[in-house]
């Protein structure tokens, strides 16, 4: 098997963990498997080098800060090849640009335009471990460039495709993804296989095991993720194609905390008016989430939409900004509460479930918004942990 | 004019010293010169990082090794790129192979073969100064390499001469070269100037200003060296050509701690016999440094030379494997006194003055070797300082 594995910070945190990565390297080598290894930097040097550069600038200049910014993973690989040698397993440490990454031109938050597998499929072949630093490229002009944050996980994701590998393992630590926070419901399992879709919908949820542009860039290529820990030796969690799952009817319920919703009222119920407030909220890239519009009366409407929190205050600048008459509310001590699953597609009534087991609880729903695989509801902050438990038990997760 | 500079360890050792490098190269641009600025890694960063692979291995492999150490340098590049252009001097970080250094493939003491000084130029022409990560450059096969030892010192004089720069000032702790250690003798003087030839003889001796490679290069190319300190305004000491000097008879005395002496006594005396010595020796990578025969009587000669004390073991094993009858004494505990200028070549007398200077306080002589510029003893080590201060008094180098 072709194997690239990626190893996120706490996982090449100190030496010894290091050399508990090199041991478990070498254990899949020694199974006859051809392996591309992906590193991080190791957890608190990244933060450190920011540090670094803010101490000379609030805004460093975005290229030296990439190539401030790739040392730390350049460090980590090199550590790591040299542990691998030291083991008996032969291995050479790659940087991005020696990896054949190639990306366009911005700065700090670069997109993967091109893998040469050149490089790597030569190393390969002489039965190197190949240990790349993540997170980096380099462009057209020569210049390191960084992938933003995750970006480990996407130029692992971006080596399996290029190599056309068997499988791509997300190592951190955490063991899977899970039914729900197992902080909140102690009961919740880890799943041993996700889809995709649904995976894209956790995560983007708040569930932190993987960020969403791996996992798009994985569905795009048909790559097999998997998500383990490198603490233990336990199974992880397969994120494939549909088609692969099971009948499970829902994955996961997930809460997300850094919501806040905003209602306009008195909107004037003609075409074009909602157009105009979220073009207006676009424009200064603000994140609209769940949208909701009443059917007016009176020939006015209501419009409800959630931000997060963090841009509240920029969201309702911006509404002022519009100068119309709009009355404004707004209410930060909210969350939203997702139910996740491929399943919903095929089966009804699996959101009237969820209306009656949170009202059984008396726990108000102030907005809902669904897509074809997900049903998401907003309610008052101190009721989101009492949702989860009670979703999680109705819909038999901890089975 | 087109000046590079380039600023060590301790001149880069913290963020605040970096802010002030920052002022220190704009203050220069802002004259309307051109600047290549080239930097080491921060104070101990490198230590950091070999102690970092020594964990892994004893033998850390020279290629992974040069990815991992050309980290520092990367790092302090890019902070001062950054301080330099938040101070509205425009700058532009480069790697070493983003500098155009080529170098060999002898992975952690590599050579520089070429300079391809176009992507400087370039960025001069556009006005920016150019801040090079130091110490590194890149192989045939676009593998990182290090310079070794003072390898960052050894990249400013190479950009140097590639630029045909005007200066090349390289930036230490340190006010310049001393007449000798005024830790040693409080009236020692800072040079004004001194030639490649007697820095190289100094260097070689212990002082620690520079170290003779970039010495060597900078005769090579012709630059004009110039080292002075990071955290004053002071002169500094000029390192060129012998026709700019003037009349100083003796530029300086230099003391080295470091030497061992060795004894061979009973040596066959034909020919062959000290040549099959000095392979062996050499053929260990044994660094023998004077070397004396004294015309023998009876058949046998006594054979002494000096080593590196840290070589004295392995020398002294290299000597039994030889297998003959050689009677082998050592002496761990003397040093060397060296007397150093161009001016010996056109005076006499200047030999005579040491000798009748060190016996007038009764220092014995163990060993005499001298070059052209350059005359050394070997003495007790308890009396290294006392010959110092004598020999700097007796050439009146505090005038």
């Amino acid at each position: 098997m072709l194997i690239v594995q990626k190893y996120g910070g706490t996982s090449v945190g100190t030496l010894e963990r290091i050399d508990s990565v090199a041991q478990r390297v070498k254990a899949k080598k020694d199974e006859g498997n051809a392996l591309v290894v992906v590193v991080s930097a190791m957890s608190g040097e990244t933060n450190k080098l920011i540090e670094f550069a803010e101490h000379f600038s609030k805004n460093p200049n975005a290229r030296e800060m990439d190539m401030l910014l790739s040392a730390g993973e350049r460090v980590t690989s090199s550590l790591l090849a040299i542990a691998l040698i030291e083991l008996g397993c032969p291995a050479i440490a790659f940087s991005g640009r020696q990896a054949g990454m190639l990306t366009d031109n911005f700065h700090t938050k670069a997109k993967i335009e091109h893998i040469d597998p050149k490089p790597m499929q030569d190393a390969l072949k002489e039965g190197k471990v190949v240990v790349v630093a993540g997170f980096q490229g380099i462009n057209e002009f020569g210049d390191v460039t960084t992938l933003g944050r995750g970006g480990s996980d996407l130029s692992a994701v971006a080596i399996a495709g290029a190599l056309n590998a068997d499988v791509c393992e997300i190592y951190t630590d955490v063991d899977g993804v899970y039914t729900t926070d197992p902080r909140i419901e102690p009961k919740a399992k880890k799943l041993d296989k996700i889809s995709y879709d649904e995976m894209l919908e956790l995560a983007s949820l708040g569930a932190k095991v993987l960020q969403n542009r791996s996992v798009e860039l994985a569905k795009k290529l048909n790559i097999n993720l998997v998500t383990k820990s490198s603490f233990n030796n336990n199974e992880g969690t397969l994120i494939t194609g549909e088609k692969k799952m099971e009948g499970a009817i829902i994955s996961g319920i997930a809460l997300d905390k850094n919501q806040a919703r905003v209602t306009v009222r008195n909107v004037d119920d003609k075409p074009g008016v909602a157009a105009k407030i979220f073009k207006e909220l676009s424009d200064k890239e603000i994140n609209v989430d769940m949208i909701i519009q009443n059917v007016g009366h009176d020939g006015n409407a209501n419009l409800g939409f959630t931000v997060p929190q963090n841009e509240l205050h920029k969201a309702l600048d911006a509404l002022k900004d519009l100068g119309d008459n709009f009355s404004v509310e707004s209410d930060s001590d909210i969350v939203k509460v997702s139910i996740v699953g491929i399943g919903m597609k095929s089966h009804s009534g699996i959101a009237s479930l969820a209306f009656s087991t949170l009202a059984k609880e008396g726990i108000n729903i102030q907005m809902i918004s669904t897509s074809e695989i997900r049903i998401s509801v907003i309610v008052e902050a101190k009721y989101g942990e009492l949702a989860v438990r009670v979703l999680h038990d109705a819909y038999e997760l901890y089975k």
